[in-house]
C-alpha cells in the first residue's frame, strides 16, 4: 500500500515537472543509483585498461562483475571512501620489490554522489596483498 | 576447435605470467572491454547524478540501461567521441530559452580505452531536441 502511494506521489511529481519544464523527463526512482565501472590496466596510468566490468547496486546488484552481490556489499563498506580498501591489507605475505606497475580504477555514481578513484600498485604481488581478497577487484 | 587453441593459450600465457611476475592475475580475455557508466543530473556539474545505469558491450550488450543492445550500437557508432552524439539534432523542434542545466556523462572503458564525457544542456527540451531519440541517454 506504502508502495502504492509512493508510486502515485512519483506520477505526481513528474506531471509537475512536466508541466513547470523542470528538467527531468522520468523519475529519479526512490533510491539514489550506484553504479559503477571498474577497470584493472598494467602501467601507470589508466588511459588503457585491461579488464573492465560493471557493477550497479539499486535496487538490486548486477553487472558484469563476476560477483555482483560481494562487489556491492564491500563498495558499501567503503562507503563510497575507496581508499579504504587500501586499510586490510595481508600483513602475512611478502611481495618482490620489483616495479610493474597495476592501475585500478572506479569511476561512476555511489549512491548519487559521483565517484571517481584511481590507484597504482608497484606489482600484482602488492595489489593481491592490499586488497587482501576483497571482492571489488576480484575480476 | 579454434576456442580450445584459444583457450589453451591463454592459460599458457596465463602460467608465462605468474612465473615471470607479469601484473595480471586472470588473462584479459579476446575482446577489449567497453563497460561505461552513464548519468543524468540537474545542474551544471556532474556531482550529483538523478539516474545511472551501466551498459557493458563486450561480449554481449546488457547492463541496468533499458535498452543495452541500442545503447552499445549508439555508443559504437560514435566510435568513443561522444561529441558526436550532439551532432544530429532535431531541426523541427524549438525549445523555451529558459536555464534549468541537464548534465549527462559518461564514463569508463570504451574498446579498452579510458573515456570520461560530460555534457550540459541548457533545459531538458534542449537535452531531448538534441539528442534527438539517440538510446545512449534513453533511460
Amino acid at each position: 500500500m506504502r508502495h502504492r502511494i509512493a508510486a502515485v506521489s512519483a506520477a505526481a511529481l513528474l506531471t509537475l515537472a512536466g508541466a513547470t519544464g523542470i528538467a527531468e523527463a522520468q523519475p529519479a526512482g526512490l533510491y539514489a543509483p550506484s553504479a559503477v565501472v571498474l577497470t584493472v590496466g598494467q602501467g601507470e596510468d589508466a588511459a588503457t585498461a585491461v579488464r573492465a566490468v560493471t557493477v550497479s547496486c539499486a535496487p538490486t546488484a548486477q553487472g558484469t562483475h563476476p560477483d555482483p552481490k560481494a562487489a556491492c556489499a564491500a563498495l558499501a563498506a567503503t562507503s563510497g571512501t575507496l581508499d579504504a580498501l587500501l586499510a586490510a591489507p595481508d600483513s602475512h605475505r611478502a611481495c618482490p620489490m620489483h616495479y610493474a606497475p597495476v592501475t585500478v580504477t572506479a569511476d561512476g555514481v555511489w549512491q548519487g554522489s559521483r565517484i571517481s578513484w584511481k590507484h597504482t600498485f608497484a606489482n600484482a604481488c602488492t595489489m593481491s596483498a592490499t586488497l587482501n581478497g576483497n571482492a571489488v577487484f576480484a575480476f
